[in-house]
């Protein structure tokens, strides 16, 4: 394992961001690869409830995420509804940090904000196992290419050019709820260091004032807040916000003058 | 640790197959003890949602997997619901790996499998802890016996012998419905290796062909396909065929000439 | 890691305790810290779905699990309403496990019960990371913490005194229901060894006699038992006592003469 060895000093680990739910197999037959190729690599579970079959949401969700991680961690990614079909399996590397999954848009909001301050390689893999499954490219592809940059080996495709107009096709916030946890609180795609805190944000019929934190509020009020990866939250004390304010993945939120 | 010590490539692992649930504190309490008796060996949680209280799904979702894994791997399988009662405790060796846990008939269809092509033998477990609680073999006598195996020790137990007419009574494929997945797929116990193509699969009302993956059908579509592990599984593309074909667990289904 | 390598013996884990739920991104987050900051040590997910901004329920659970740890672990407690308010964040050794979290009650059962025979000490964290959320100091405050206890240095704080007048404030046994489990199994805080086996235990308008264990009863009815932690449990052999005795958490319990 090289790049284990190279430096004492590495703290990579291989971090799983998925849709595949938290039971079921597929994340343990996904994790028996990785024991196998890149043993005593550290797996961190980072989502696997990432919105299904929407891979935009988890693009937003994903970005706010990946500055907390080493700079060389290996992100394994699979929200990949079209498996199967002609979309081409990527690796990107973006401010160090290396992707592994499918292009559908998955990266682009981490790439995006990098090239804001940073850069973004891709790859397209060309690498095929012996035995590829129709449905399950996480374990049977992703893994173990996700296993061969944890043991220093160079993504195994070709470099290919991922435009910035192609990036720039989605916003680079988005006013929209991309998840919501299990204490009810909602997620959206919007960074919060963008948005004055004198603003106010509309959601169906709500009007939310911010708060720094729960404590700062009446119980069962809401309020927006900067969650803990620096988005816009909508939340409410001791209360779930999801069914105060009726909220769900999609619904459009509007930050009023 | 002989066994990993003996080769180092050994890549063994414990993998754990219950149905505790993800959630819960069983299943930590269970690996607590694995990380105390046998440091260092990779645990894998293959599934936590095995059906409750059906030892004979769970057989044939344990055994449409087991292939995956290194051939001296440890199978740590908990569904169990006679515990306390006068069930036996087993120990078994499928093909090299070894499995842990009640003699529900939990094995039965890996070992089946395995007759037509390799061998299995049997122990029972006849070594107690010191403090068995009467709910939770689990922990305390299963996890130690895993534990003791990974360490390279013997099965504390004696053999015996499991009579193949034993193993036949169940068929070596089920036509039924033993699994639904987080994406509200199907799962059968059928091995889609032993129906053709061109047939079509009848549960309830619907009448499903094939196709060999999501992408090369129709939105909300229904279809069969042979899912990641060989079985055969009715699926929807990007919806749930759970919802969409009004599917259950225990369901029949029914390969129409 | 001083602690690791002074004994070979050292057979310690840090044992995550949280209300996070087990989806989402916070259990990834907060181990992402330990791994970066404590490699190597192990990490045991115990419980998830400890009650969600209920110190007290989850204060009575925790302590009927600590027992099975080895004696030098360190418990990394999240069930933190108060989160962002001026609630202290505290370190507590216990019996000599070290327990990580906030000051809300949640460790007072675990220090109540080594009061009757063992002692508690408790430090008041007063170190800060660079930079500290408003919401999620389970990431940026306790699971530092805890990684420099797992690599043998001190409480980063003041010791402080808890007075036993207000460690009792609580009862030692609690007559509620303080956790539903995924077969629908219903905890109490109450201590099977404090119960002698002839009572019964009254819920709702339900009356239920002790049995050892589930394949004791006849199918579908109820029982108390002790469960394997210790705590008397409500359940029912093969059917869900929660849905079959309409249990709720927080419901009280009676014990009968």
């Amino acid at each position: 394992m090289a790049m284990l060895l190279d430096g004492a000093g590495w703290t990579g680990m291989i971090v799983l961001f998925t849709d595949f739910g938290v039971a079921g197999p597929y994340v343990g037959q996904m994790k028996a690869v990785l024991y196998q190729q890149a043993p005593s690599v550290p797996l961190v579970d980072l989502m696997h409830d990432a919105p299904a079959f929407e891979p935009q949401a988890a693009a937003y969700l994903l970005a706010s995420m990946v500055g907390e991680f080493p700079s060389d961690s290996i992100f394994l990614c699979v929200v990949d509804p079209g498996v199967g079909s002609r979309r081409r399996p990527l690796v990107a590397r973006i401010n160090g940090r290396w992707f592994v999954g499918p292009d559908n848009g998955l990266f682009d909001i981490t790439a995006r904000h990098a090239l804001d301050d940073g850069r973004a390689e891709w790859w397209e893999i060309d690498w095929q196992p012996e035995r590829l499954s129709a449905s399950f490219h996480g374990r049977d592809l992703f893994a173990p290419v996700a296993a061969r940059l944890a043991n220093g080996e160079s993504p195994p495709g070709r470099r290919i050019d991922i435009s910035s107009e192609y990036l720039y096709r989605w916003p680079g916030d988005l006013n929209k709820i991309v998840y919501i946890d299990h204490f009810g609180n909602a997620v959206t795609g919007l960074r919060a260091c963008k948005i004055k805190k004198n603003r106010i944000i509309e959601v169906g019929r709500h009007r939310l004032a911010w708060a720094r934190t729960f404590a700062d509020v009446a119980e069962r009020e809401g309020f927006w807040y900067e969650n803990a990866n620096g988005l816009v939250e909508l939340a409410a004390n001791r209360d779930r916000a999801e069914t105060l304010l009726q909220l769900s993945v999609g619904d459009q939120v509007a930050i009023l003058e």
